[in-house]
C-alpha cells in the first residue's frame, strides 16, 4: 500500500501518520510526480492534479483533498474511472469565520486608518468607528463555514439572514432567502458574506442588479470563490460607490495580477485566499484523513467526507 | 434652571434635549466657561474642570461625566461642596469590546501582515496566522466591560479568568483570581487585557515580575488607564520580548508624545484612546442623562450611575 502527499507535512505530522500505519509506505512529495504510477492514494490540495496524471496514476482509488474546494480537479478523468474523492470540508470553519469576523470589525472599529496614523506618528482622535451591534449581515451559503460565521455575528448582536438555493432553513440564521429571492433582501444587509463554493449554480450567481441594489455603504466579503460576480462588475460597483467597501480572499485570477487596481483601492482588501489558514489546519486534516484511512484498509469502503463529484461539494 | 454642556452634542441630540426639557436653559459651550457661575448642572467628558472652575461654578449640585473614569475631576473641590457627580458606566461596553475583539482578531489572523503586503502589491500566502479558539485570555477588571470582552471571548472558544480585587466571581469568567493571587495565572494567559480604572489599588498594579512571568508569546492589551503599569517596565518588556504584543489604547502620558518609542515599534499598536468610540456613544449618553434629569427635576434626587468618589469609581 502507498500514499503519496503532494505537500509535505511537519516531521511530527509525518510521524504521527507513519507509528499508526506502520504497513504503509508515506512518500511526502512536492511538485514530484515519480511515485504517481505506484499511488495507491493520493493526498493532496486539489490544484495539482491534471487529466493526465490520473491516467499515470492507474492504481489510485481514493482521492482525499486536503481542501474544500474541488473545482480544480481532472473531473472527467476522475469519474471516468470511478475513483472515490473525499475532502475535508469542516476543518475550515474556526479560521475562516475568526478571518471574517477579524476583517469585519477591523472595518468596523477603523483599524486600517489607527495602523496608518500610527505610522505617520499622529495622535489623531478624530477617527470614524462604528459598531457591529444592531447591523444585518446577509450570508450566502449558510454551510458549516457560514453557519459558524453567523453563530459569531449573532453573538456580536448582528441579525442574519442566510440565503441558499432551497431557502430551506439552517443554522444560526434568524431569517432564510432563496437564491431566487435574494433581490428582496439585499437592501437589507450591511454586509453580505459569501462562502459558497464554485458550482454552476454558483457561478457569477451576482450581477450588475444586486450591487446596485445594495445600500451604498455595504460591506462586500468574499471567502467562497472568485467566480461568484464576474469581475469586472464587482470591480465597477467599487469604483463607482455602488458599494462602500471589499474584503475578497477569492478572485477569478489568482494570483492577482500585479497591476491589478485592487491592489490600491482604497475601499477593497487583498487577501491572497488564506482566509482558512492556521497552524492547526493539517493537524486537522489529519483527524479526518486517518481514521478514514484505518477503515478503508479494513473494507476499502467509503470514507467520511465523500465528494459528489456531479454536485462539485 | 440651568445646564451647561462642556462639549456640543449633534443638533438633533441638542433638539431632543429641548423637547424633552422646554422649562431648562441648555448650553452647549466647547472651550468657554462663560456660563459656569450661572450653571446648576454641568455635563463634561470629565477633564476640563479645575478645583478654581467648581469654585467658579457656585451653584452647580450634579456634575454629570460622559465618561468612565472621573480621574482628572478636582475631587477636593468637588468632594468639599458635596457636589453629585455620576458617569455613563455601562454605555462603553459594546464599542470597547468590539475593540478589543477587533485588536485581537486582527493579530491573530495576521491583518497587519496582510494590509502591508496588498501596500507594497505583493501575493503572499505563507503568513503565520493562527486561531483565538482553543487560548486563554485574563481578563484584568470583570466589570461590564471585562464581562462583555468575556461574553465574545467564550463565543470565540477562549478560556477567561477574571482578576479582580477580591477574585470573587463575575460574569462571563470560567475562573476568577484576586490581584493579590495574580502571579499564579499569569503563566496560563494567552492574552492579558486590562480595563481597570485609575484608582490607589490599580495604579502600578503590573510590575516587572509580572511581565516576566507571563508567556513570551503573551498579548498585552491595556484598554483601562495608563497608570496600570510604569511605562518604562513596558517598554522594557516589549523590547527585550519578555511578551510578544501589545495593543495599548492609553498611555501614562496623553496624547502620546511624538518622539516616543512605541510609534515605530513592530511589536505595539498605538490607539489615541478611542477604544471606546462609537457613532451612538452621545446618544447612549443622553439615554442615561434624560431619565436621571427628570427625577432631578421633580425631587433632586441621586440619579442612577452615581459615581463614588472615594472609590473612584
Amino acid at each position: 500500500m502507498e500514499i503519496l502527499f503532494t505537500f509535505v507535512p511537519r516531521q511530527d505530522q509525518q510521524q504521527r501518520m507513519k507509528n499508526e500505519f506502520p504497513e504503509v509506505d508515506f512518500y511526502f512529495l512536492y511538485r514530484d510526480k515519480t511515485r504517481l504510477s505506484s499511488a495507491d492514494i493520493i493526498v493532496t490540495y486539489g490544484e495539482d492534479l491534471t487529466a493526465e496524471d490520473i491516467e499515470v496514476a492507474e492504481k489510485v482509488k481514493w482521492i482525499m483533498v486536503a481542501s474544500a474546494g474541488i473545482e480544480k480537479l481532472p473531473h472527467q478523468a476522475i469519474e471516468a474511472r470511478g475513483i472515490t474523492v473525499s475532502n475535508v470540508k469542516g476543518i475550515h470553519k474556526t479560521p475562516m469565520a475568526e478571518s471574517a469576523l477579524a476583517h469585519l470589525l477591523a472595518l468596523k472599529r477603523a483599524l486600517p486608518v489607527i495602523y496608518q496614523n500610527q505610522r505617520n506618528q499622529q495622535w489623531e482622535r478624530k477617527i470614524r468607528s462604528s459598531e457591529l451591534n444592531g447591523t444585518t449581515a446577509l450570508i450566502l451559503g449558510p454551510g458549516a463555514i457560514g453557519a459558524e460565521i453567523g453563530r459569531l455575528l449573532q453573538a456580536f448582536g448582528v441579525h442574519t439572514i442566510g440565503c441558499n438555493r432551497s431557502g430551506a432553513e439552517a443554522s444560526n440564521m434568524d431569517e432564510m432567502v432563496s437564491f431566487e429571492k435574494i433581490l428582496e433582501k439585499l437592501p437589507e444587509a450591511d454586509y453580505v458574506i459569501s462562502v459558497l463554493p464554485s458550482t454552476d449554480e454558483t457561478k457569477h450567481l451576482l450581477k450588475e442588479e444586486h450591487f446596485q441594489i445594495m445600500k451604498n455603504s455595504a460591506i462586500f466579503m468574499n471567502f467562497g470563490r472568485g467566480d461568484l460576480v464576474a469581475e469586472s462588475i464587482l470591480l465597477n460597483a467599487l469604483q463607482e460607490n455602488e458599494i462602500a467597501f471589499a474584503v475578497l480572499d477569492v478572485f477569478e485570477q489568482e494570483p492577482l495580477p500585479v497591476d491589478h487596481p485592487y491592489w490600491s483601492m482604497d475601499n477593497v482588501v487583498v487577501s491572497p485566499h488564506i482566509s482558512s489558514k492556521s497552524g492547526k489546519y493539517v493537524d486537522r486534516a489529519l483527524d479526518i484523513f486517518i481514521p478514514n484511512l484505518k477503515k478503508w484498509l479494513i473494507d476499502q469502503s467509503v470514507p467520511t467526507n465523500l465528494v459528489d463529484m456531479e454536485k462539485g461539494y
